[in-house]
């Protein structure tokens, strides 16, 4: 089988998940160097997976002539820089959503990008997972006539830190959680044209000193005239609950939350079972899907799935709903 | 056991089930007469349920002397004048949702009613379902916490007649659908401060016809800050699939579709259920408790839980929101 | 609309559920006396449910010429007795489940019948139940191909009385609740040939005192060759969990345990719904529908589905597996 | 990290699977050597895997000095001769269910093994199945009280080759499917001391040309009084339904069959979903987990779950089991 060799830039707690699957998981990959701005994180993780080399900062990964793609799971702030250096330098890029936390960026990483002409894959695992993919399916298939009205749901198990939450560096509530929905929902669906969209603190006040939300639920209207919901939420506190329905001319398909084990437990308490802790638990082999086609696609040239395009499409939406939010005014998607 | 002699004004569809409820399964009512605008149905639904009396129109049936109270299931567009002249004939009454088709006929009903003194219960028969109500219990034992957002889908499994969806007898798709989403809103979250609702012909071209829509997605915000969101749709062609979830500060409480039967079918073609199919089915219970609840509160002079207040309540949001559809704005409720 | 006048022979629980079904609920029916041993159960079922005649005994309701019909929900220890008075009198019978405690009973019974002439139904409320008549058309429409093997599970939420259990009144545990599960099992899969039954007092150590069992589970081979399970249970602490289950060769049909309301809950703690509590949240409404079949089969001369030699057929399977249970031996039904 | 070399012995189906995982999934094991009687496979399992050396037959595997374990995959008519060379040559060994088709050979393995005195684990991956494995913290923690019954269900999807079928091979449909579902049963319960079990040809007319049996239904009683059934069945063609559940005097405990995905198509046919189709997607974490267990006790000297004396103690069940289903009476376990 041919292996390609690639590099890790960003080391963190998605950064170990990507250098698990990396060295065990996807078998054209060859998890040849990892980079952290954090030399001991950098460090431990090429240790832990057995990784030749390990660099501090994304330049000199960047440089290795011995890597034949850079995957970047570096915090958001930083995407920007580290994609364009890898372009320039010729690297083939696979990136983390989202793509980066204002347009502005997303616009000049594209410009370097088409200049390089190098290839680049948007990361959003949520369509490489199995039942997002097979309600596509469905959908495509006809299974529920002319798609109406979709509603999605993200509903972390538990508030992150404070400072993970400064939007400074996650991009507000909406662009770190709903940039998901937002994905899924143009894919299903189409275009989106308007949103509208509001938030509170309503769960965990301490939120007020960073100056996000820990709940914010949104409307959209798509260029096709189809409409839609999305509501996230910090407080789910019961499991990960992602989902997405679909209501079509024909009927509706539902991409249902995810149960850990297949228990039910039956007691005067009532019938009990359990929901997927995390993303780590409900998304592992989404995410290992997506690596495998991203190596598939280098390694056969072929166009991927979600493109550039679609991250700066997703990037814009969401950053016109936190516009709406913080304005509490419908906005149109194309003046952003 | 004591009874009322119950006169029912409007036996269309719903009227000739309350007639059927009320003559066979709500011991405390004795259904002593029927009133209908079309002499052949009120004839037809007195000789079926063996009432003594029948009447065109509502005045006759309101001036009869033998009669405890009066439960009014005629159209919508009548209300006004049949409640106003049994209240000022000294009726109890109870009356079906939505309580008008606008706000001014809301008010004089509101007026005229306190002038008489004479009690008034609002129908919304969802808060007398098993289901709703148990979710009601659990947010108000603290289950999940502090409620932060309310989600509601209602959908009917067909699309009505032409002649019924005429926003002129019906309301438009909100006031006809929406209005009960609202009503448990309310219930379980608050009063309801501004609305955004967006809507479209999606799935039945035809009904551009009449000037309404299929489907409208709304975004609500409660007057405590809470976050809401309602779809309805005329599409939900798998079944009736009424539906409400409140996500709390420490948990979520769902009240689900209903399944018509417990059965399963386990075939090649996957794995198999049924949902229940339409309003009969689904609030059978729930239109019988709401009757024994409106004599149990007439006879023990008890402040019904559904008052004339609620039911204009509800319908300002409804008429909000109306307004907000056809003007794409953002609208505050106080201003209706 | 044609209604018969109907007397109750036996006002215990179940007894107050069927004169409140035939009060309230059943259409075609006048209760026109109720029966009992104990007077004051009589009198008070006729002045709580406005019954114009009661009696102490048997006897005289039997007497009663005026009327149509006599149901019986007397202990089953005297079944036989009223069933036969009944029957020399002319009347038309209705007859809980189960027939009689033993087979000699049931065909003195049957020979009484043939010989009086009179019409006889026999009370299995499961059949009337939506969830088992719906799998019961499925199977028979062919959606599971040909049926191969049956599962049938009972369990109560609680231990009844000592009292109750003795095997002298209740006939053991396997007359008692097994005898439901026989009755579906020969209606979904054909008669049966052969059983193997063993038991234990696994939950409630008391029950020795009684010499009954709390726990029973058995193997059933059917004339046709296909094969059964039936596994009953007094230690259903979470619920009235009542199922049914036919894999076939083309697929499977479920009747699963049916929740009391559609919602679910979901904290920290997991996902929690309910379970409908006993028999008369899970099957009033097919006790009502059957009541009516009754009537109905009375009034235009039908052949009833459930017939006494159904009653019989099912009984002899309950005697031959008791003994299987006191003998640890498989045995076969033809020998009882 | 620690690896250990392992050598694996059949390249079959099920062998090819544990090739891949023992390739790619178990970090501590690294797949030295692969050996099958027909050479083309052996080869073609190296190649695909990049395993370094292959060999025809075990013996060579055995007898390669640089292996520091043997994993035996082979089919179960080679497994004592295989497992006994590996013992004589000092290889710890880690073997496939069932054990052995008779108990002569299962006791001659565990007599040379026990000489040899290397270490042995029994493969039975439902243990390590993060349901099944649930199940068992549930009932160990006094979640449902005490178990009383226990219910297994085991369903294959389709049948497999009548070659495969043919008992002499297979050792019928017992030991080759309910094996499971009696070492669950042991796991749970405790010993099974008597069993009873019926058969037929209910689906597969065909299977009649190698004397063996579609489905099979079987009642237990366990040597501490508690109850059990198990049915197993070729013909589950809707899904890979495999299932297990507890009833105790406190509550109930299922392990329910799995979906594939969570999705939900709603449509006027009904409501749908999936089942899992068949083992490799249903118990491929289960086999992942069971080899790094396996791995795990080797290097850290631990006395795996799952000894020989299971293996043997199972075997001897479903050796009963076939019996008394071949001579139509109950079996004491003992008594083989």
């Amino acid at each position: 089988m041919k292996k390609l060799n690639v590099g890790l830039v960003g080391t963190g707690r998605l950064g170990m998940m990507y250098a698990d699957f990396l060295a065990n998981r996807v078998p054209a990959a060859n998890l040849a160097a990892v980079a952290d701005l954090v030399p001991e994180r950098a460090k431990s993780c090429a240790e832990k997976f057995d990784v030749p080399r390990w660099y501090v900062g994304h330049q000199d990964l960047n440089d290795d002539k011995g890597l034949d793609a850079v995957i970047v799971t570096a915090t958001t702030v930083n995407h920007k820089e580290i994609v364009i250096d890898a372009a320039r330098k010729g690297k083939p890029v696979f990136c983390e959503k989202p793509l980066s936390l204002n347009l502005a960026d997303a616009r000049e990483i594209k410009s370097v990008i088409r200049e390089a002409g190098v290839f680049f894959q948007m990361g959003h695992m949520r369509r490489f997972d199995k039942g997002f993919a097979a309600a596509k399916r469905e959908i495509e298939a006809g299974a529920i006539g002319s798609p109406c009205v979709f509603r999605g749901s993200s509903r972390d198990p538990y508030r992150p830190s404070l400072e993970y939450l400064a939007p400074e560096s996650s991009g507000g509530q909406i662009l770190d959680m709903a940039i998901h929905d937002i994905d899924i929902a143009r894919w299903y669906m189409g275009e989106i044209k308007s949103v509208y969209a509001v938030g509170g603190i309503l769960a965990y006040p301490e939120i007020e000193q960073v100056g996000d939300t820990d709940n914010v639920v949104m409307v959209l209207t798509f260029a096709n005239g189809r409409l839609g919901e999305i509501d996230i939420s910090r407080n789910g506190v019961y499991g990960y609950d992602i989902r997405a329905e679909v209501l079509g001319s024909g009927g509706a398909v539902q991409a249902g939350y995810l149960r850990d084990t297949p228990i039910t437990l039956l007691t005067k308490a009532g019938v009990n079972h359990d929901v997927v802790p995390y993303f780590p638990e409900r998304f592992a082999d989404a995410y290992v899907n997506q690596l495998i086609d991203f190596l598939e696609n280098l390694i056969h040239d072929k166009t991927p799935m979600i493109t550039l395009d679609d991250g700066i499409a997703g990037l814009q939406v969401a950053v016109a709903a936190t516009d709406s939010l913080h304005k509490n005014r419908i906005v149109q998607v194309a003046d952003y």
